[in-house]
């Protein structure tokens, strides 16, 4: 039995990471989680999984599940809460699928705890890479990836000398406007950019497939978890996101990783592996009934994000961390209709001029640029 | 230094290889090799790679070789010659490159010789594959594929159980007639039939490649070489011979090979197996500029003869020698212009229809079988 503790469990990955216990209860137990806000689902969770504690956002919310749940369940709440589920020394494994910054904390903890992580927040390597890859080196702590892309890429790695990748190649199906130019873009909607084509994920992520910031963010992670320079990392755009991510090596050979799409197949494969198990609801690749897949260069002039990220990844240091800053704050306002969709380009590019790039930043300096970050591109549109 | 003895030097698969050693003189260097009737090859290749000893088909030719390169080289000749080279005590691997049934014998001492074998020869697992796999786990011998198919299925089987497969999707080019209907292949022409829209090969496989046959040869290889049932084993029409094969496992992610179609990759993995090594030679791999890949049922009402194929794997015993005799009888006949090229399935219908399984049948009866069937068929046409 492989016991599980999950930070973000009502989340677009969490709710899929207890779906990959349910389906194999003999394998998999859950020991704590986290959720925000949403204690209700917190509440099913509780019922349906047993586990030893459970963290909430607010100390209202843990008082009001500890008085439902007297002697039977653990509530903690806030920082410490989720720091407890990190390090849950019941679990073998953690899966961090909280969004967003607050991510970075608790994982640094779970690496002093010598925790294996399977990782979905990716603004933990984004803003804290060298943090991040230098703790898990030094307490010999296993990432696992449960982004589809890096997870597509470690599994082509399996059995395979890290030596020998020539380039990675992250697939990109080009999100909700990959068939406008930047003169459509200028009048595109929150509506329309929340209508992605092959996947279904939270707001936030999906904004950010749609101004490939997203993608931005997967190759800084790449660069973190495989170790690769930024010139070894392509994206190239794969409109039916069949085959998952690639690995070229020296001697030309590419191995890929396909599947439909289904979030469930990376999130079981880093709680199974190195094992793989059965996935009875997953829908099995049929290329036949595909067809075709298409693949077409990735244009960093209509993405701009995508060059954006390039670019802060090749200056590092702190410049990863101001650009997810902005681009979080940008994507807020966005999905608030403050502000256009290509405004979160121009205030990305704003922030990244204006920042002298601090090389390897401490946590807390990573935080404090990040708030900084935010509240000047949020005051500007304050009424 | 990695030393490797050559069988079949001077076919296409021989020469390709020897391009990989020319490629990598620090790592590999040839001890010996064999050719057919090719001397001229021969006296190229002793004075390029400086082996220990060659082998040839005939005495005769043994014999001018010998007194060309006395005190330089040992000449060998006929079976012991292939056999010589098969267990050359210098090699550190086999590379199994002859056409035909002949491959088998060495094989097969090679096996008992403890060799790591990389093998191209079909006819060896197709034929007696239930004597090759028991020899070489007995021996613990490994066997690396070089048909880039297999190759594409071990490389996408690195780091992986084998107990966690669903089924390997082998991929068919759909060679040279695969965009004409039964109607239409009844007036192809020998010349017609040797132009593959991918692959330059050898005209014995190109023509089993129009046919479907060598896919056919190849699901029986995959039955032995990953030691599955033929309900596990798929074929996929895929006309840019792109993707080169891949596994589906349980949990419904499917890992692939790709590449450009350059057989000098599969033979190089093999040699530098389990690392990979430089091909600078070698065309990479730009999805963008290749733009769609597609894929196709296989239709086994128009390609009869992978019907043939996994009728002939699922009756198993001596079916499969007696369909590939047959096979290679008919291809010699339709290259030499004695029958059409839709009679070659009705040669080997015919055959196998004829035939009554044996089970586990020893080396000897295979070549019984094998020298049978030929006769049986090439009798019919002598004129």
């Amino acid at each position: 039995m492989k016991t599980i503790s999950l930070m973000g469990a009502s989340g677009s990955i969490g709710l899929q990471t207890l779906d990959v216990i349910r389906e194999h209860r003999d394998t998999f137990s859950l020991t704590s989680f986290s959720v925000g806000k949403n204690i209700n689902e917190a509440r099913k969770m509780i019922e349906e999984f047993n586990p030893s504690f459970v963290s909430v956002q607010t100390e209202e919310d843990a008082e009001k599940l500890k008085s439902e749940y007297i002697g039977k369940i653990d509530v903690y709440f806030g920082t410490e809460g989720l720091e407890a589920t990190a390090v849950d020394p019941k679990a073998d494994i953690l899966v961090n699928a909280v969004m967003g910054s607050v991510g970075l904390g608790p994982t640094l903890k779970a690496i002093e705890a010598g925790k294996t992580i399977a990782i979905a927040n990716k603004e933990t390597l984004v803003t804290a890479g060298h943090l991040v890859m230098k703790a898990a080196k030094e307490h010999q702590v296993t990432l696992l990836p449960i982004d589809s892309e890096h997870s597509a890429i470690f599994q082509a790695l399996q059995g395979e000398n890290s030596k020998n990748i020539e380039r990675l190649v992250v697939t990109a199906s080009g999100g909700s406007f990959r068939d406008l130019n930047r003169e459509e873009l200028k009048a595109v909607t929150v509506k329309d950019a929340l209508n992605h084509p092959n996947w279904s994920m939270g707001s936030k992520i999906t904004i950010d497939s749609a101004s490939m910031m997203n993608k931005g963010l997967e190759v800084i992670e790449a660069h973190w978890l495989f170790d690769l320079p930024y010139d070894q990392i392509d994206v190239l755009l794969h409109r039916e996101s069949i085959i998952h991510s690639m690995v070229e090596f020296h001697d030309s050979s590419v191995i890929a990783q396909l599947g439909t799409p289904d979030m469930r197949v990376p999130i079981q494969y880093a709680l199974s592996y190195p094992d793989r198990l059965t996935h009875p609801k997953g829908k099995r690749l049929r290329l036949e009934d595909i067809g075709k897949l298409h693949f077409e260069t990735m244009d960093l002039e209509r993405y701009r994000c995508l060059a954006f990220a390039y670019e802060a990844g090749r200056a590092g240091g702190s410049m990863p961390a101001v650009m997810n800053a902005a681009n979080e704050a940008a994507v807020a306002l966005f999905l608030n209709e403050k502000i256009s969709f290509l405004d979160i380009e121009n205030l990305i590019e704003e922030s990244m001029g204006a920042h002298q790039v601090i090389q390897d930043p401490d946590l807390e300096t990573i935080f404090e640029l990040d708030k900084e970050t935010r509240s000047r591109i949020l005051s500007k549109f304050k009424s």
